[in-house]
């Protein structure tokens, strides 16, 4: 016999789960104490349950999965920004809730951590809101609720509520007779031929067929099937904001990002103009084109979590991987006549200018810096909107969350990263408001010998905002801090590089010195006017004011459903 | 006609509320425009959604109400943690939500900040969960929603939910005829009859009459009319923790702290020894003695929000003012029979000692540095525990938030304290577990001009919780920060002063140094050691661990309901 706690713990083990994020609370110490006891998997403690959602999330998206420990009430509601972010953004999170004791729920005793009613389902029914999947383990149910939702979660790419109380932990349940293995989803085989007679049909005249990856291409590891349709069949991408990092953007296929009538030419072109448009694992909302995008669905091949639809039609039990083995196999060649974006190539920064620094230089700075490999984690806002401004260099996970939008997402997410994968370089750029919601979690970086590259981009407030509304307006401001200096607070010993950079020599002269990977902590404080934006978002920024305050009521009338894709508008 | 923004803020501004604390995001700005035009309300940022919401139970327990405005989605999102929080220590906070248009919700657009799924209800079931009235404003409703929220948040002292959609705020509305005048709860004149008819039997033999006083006899502002009970009828008082600061703890009517089998001997005599007991705006739950009070219900009188109770009966609309105005005519005196717990009075500490400092003398310092009129906020822990060692100077204020049990509360709720009354000193005393959560206020208190007295305990972790589990495990222990020096990274000018006390000595200089109100933000790091704790924590420790993970199911049954009173038990 084993306790519900390792049992939980050996099946998060065989799914991938290498750390657990999150904070002790009473309710979930004897878990903790499994945990610190569990060969295989470590504690990594969080400076609070926000940002260990996001340290999570952004764990999960390198290795697969992962999980935090939270407690009943205050230490769950805390998080659940985190996770409706992970499940907007389809990232699979198990969020583990240590509760009060079972008979003591059943008694619906007042007990700190509640609001003193007695309703031991009301944390549970907002866990319902943002989760696939719930449970509230018992030594009895434990055997088999565990598997069930974690399978649920894992198939979705979704996060999952799994409630243990304080006295179930260490009850005893059999040992599981097999390890668990990461479920597939059904493949219907009728369905799939159907798939294939429709795909097959729209695919027989197509010259100018293309393909559009989103986030779900990266969650389903679907890039061999991809890169081999584009290659063998000559094919030119885009991506969508969701998905940069999926594609090898220096590839001769790669036609640049596609955000419906804010992309440029080259992508516009190639997505509107094809006669057959495969989306692998795509979503469209408002900011990346659902009301400008050109597109005529009856010529889209559309795959998505666990169905695929050509047209309007849907074909159940069709996942994407079985989806794109079949296109493969029906899929015409093409030409190689579409455009692709011409990368300037980075300008060199001279490292003897004193002017001040401007966002027009500063983005092919970055993407000079950048090296392949790189964990590139940029911040919702200015920094999102300045990685769109170049091509990755190859290998580079991108750590974005643009559907969800959360600002203070980017700083734990980067902490999470460097969990998951220590060998790489993590790259945090990120907003000096942004920084402010979520600083704490420099402390974890720290504390665990992490050596990222922390950009803070210091001008003034949320710049974002001011592009969208009140743009001299003082709650746009934010307080001047020593974001440089700020690191050497959270520890008092370890080796930080702290720079200021505030002309364009300034940041010359630092990023030359990071040759490679730095040996510690760099933090670098990039100072730049406070309405100096990247390309891009002031037209941006009037689309949204249009749309949030509808001054204008956007446009043409969208030619896709409002939620995008058939599925994802019936999901 | 005025907008339906500027309708919300002049009802908002009826009930009270001066500053609205939040953050910008797109959704809200339009209404963050009105604020900045509205006379007689001043917008304060935050630095994230969380520490708003806490800043404005801070505020809310001075000025009688508070508001707080964020974003649809995470913004919201990451503030339902102190809405709950506020929801079980009857806090009213008017939650505004910027929301997305009224017509991209009813088309169920994909946009960002949600899941994509075109549910413009889900964040709305989250709301639920943590408030008592919500609403989501059009111009044809605002004229009378606005108004029954804010008026059931009023009644009830507890959080509401108004979404104002980006296009709604700028609407036209006909402008109020009058003034909201904050309502009163409705009276029964039967039910109030028949409450005094069996409270008369109850009291008819009573010898030994004793009051005992919650946070809701704060919240309904009954000190005079508990003041005129104890002094005219020559009654003992205790308070629950939850009622710390309402009675003047000077008087010699005064017990002590009334926690069940946990208190002193004085409160436990009178409380439990009283053969009638009246309870005003009471709570009952695990940690302030659920389990342990022995109480015999048939002899209590209860005062709730909108009703009172004697023995097991309910009288429905008789609320506490009317109840207690009654009690008074009726209630017999008594004679001073009872014991008073003994303050030693102030130990002075020893300047000259470079002993480490003990938590045997911190508490005693902490007692004599205090002075009338203090807003006292001790974080949920070891200050919660220490603060529970001395009798409070007068008219002091103290914001402790026991059955939500947060940690982190602390800071951005003595934030919001400092923006409702700045001519108050306000001491801080947190953990230095705690301060990691949510740090950043700190910067908002500089920026505001608050000159705060913060106390950081600086034990090396999660003291409390060692004391229930896991007393050397290592997810206790949490980075060593540099405590004193991290204010002067949030403000690049604000002058500091910054102390680090160690043993005994160095806390007597810093306390004889803070002579009256100190005219700077002043910092403490506390040193103390990680084992060392307040009086009467270890037992409460094992107490809790016991009920946590029922390592022996608690005591006696116990003698109240499983939620304390009757009506509390039904809400």
């Amino acid at each position: 016999m084993i306790t519900v706690g390792e049992l939980l713990l050996s099946r998060l083990h065989d799914l991938g789960v290498r750390h657990i994020f999150g904070l002790p609370g009473d309710y979930n110490m004897e878990f903790l104490d499994q945990i610190e006891a569990f060969p295989g998997i470590e504690w990594v403690g969080s400076c609070n349950e926000l940002n260990a959602s996001y340290s999570a999330d952004g764990y999960a998206r390198l290795a697969g999965i992962a999980a935090i420990v939270t407690t009943f009430g205050p230490g769950e509601l805390s998080a659940v920004c985190g996770l409706a972010g992970a499940m907007a953004e389809s990232v699979p999170i198990v969020s583990i809730v240590g509760g009060p004791p079972v008979r003591i729920m059943e008694q619906h005793a007042a007990m700190h951590h509640s609001l003193g009613d007695g309703d031991y389902d009301r944390w549970v029914r907002v866990g319902r809101e943002v989760t696939v999947a719930q449970t509230s383990l018992t030594a009895d149910n434990a055997g088999s609720e565990i598997d069930r939702v974690l399978c649920a979660g894992w198939l979705a790419r979704r996060p999952v509520y799994v409630r243990l109380p304080g006295d179930v932990a260490r009850q005893r349940v059999a040992p599981p007779s097999s390890p668990l293995i990461p479920p597939e989803p059904a493949v219907d085989p009728k369905q799939l031929d159907a798939f294939v007679g429709a795909a097959r049909r729209l695919l027989a005249d197509a010259t100018r067929p293309a393909l559009l990856v989103g986030n779900l291409a990266i969650r389903y590891d679907l890039r061999d099937l991809v890169n081999s349709l584009l290659i063998d069949r000559n094919w030119p991408v885009a991506t969508q904001s969701l998905g940069r990092g999926f594609i090898d953007e220096s590839s001769p296929h790669f036609v640049g990002i596609y955000n419906g009538g804010d992309s440029l030419e080259p992508a516009r072109t190639a997505i509107e103009g094809a006669d057959a448009l495969v989306c692998v694992g795509t979503k469209f909302f408002d900011w990346d084109g659902l009301f400008t995008a050109d597109l005529d669905l009856s010529r889209i091949i559309g795959l998505n979590t666990t169905s695929s639809s050509v047209g309007e039609d849907v074909f159940p039990s069709v996942p994407p991987a079985a989806a794109l083995h079949a296109l493969y196999g029906i899929a015409p060649a093409r030409e190689a006549d579409w455009e692709v974006t011409i990368e300037p190539g980075p300008i060199p920064l001279d490292s003897t200018s004193t002017a001040p620094l401007r966002q027009a230089r500063l983005w092919s700075a970055v993407a000079a810096m950048l090296r392949p490999g790189d964990v590139l984690v940029p911040e919702t806002g200015t920094p999102s909107f300045g990685v769109a401004n170049f091509h990755l260099p190859s290998d580079t996970d991108v750590l974005l969350a643009p559907l969800w939008g959360a600002i203070g997402y980017a700083t734990p997410a980067a902490f999470g990263a460097g969990m998951a994968d220590p060998d790489r370089r993590v790259v945090l750029i990120t907003g000096d408001g942004s920084l402010q919601l979520t600083v704490q979690e420099i402390s974890r970086m720290l504390a665990t010998g992490q050596r990222p590259i922390i950009m803070v981009l210091n001008n003034g407030g949320y710049t974002v905002e001011r592009t969208i509304e009140g743009a001299h307006q003082p709650y746009n401001d934010i307080d001047n801090w020593r974001y440089a200096e700020l690191p050497s607070m959270f520890a008092r010993n370890a080796p930080i590089d702290s720079y200021v950079a505030a002309t364009e020599g300034d940041l010359a002269r630092v990023f030359a010195g990071l040759s490679g990977r730095p040996d510690r902590l760099t933090i670098i404080e990039v100072r730049l006017d406070t309405e100096d934006v990247p390309l891009g978002m002031p037209r941006w920024g009037k689309e949204t004011t249009a749309l949030d305050y509808q001054v204008r009521m956007s446009m043409d009338p969208p030619r896709l459903p409002w939620g995008g894709l058939p599925e994802q508008t019936a999901s």
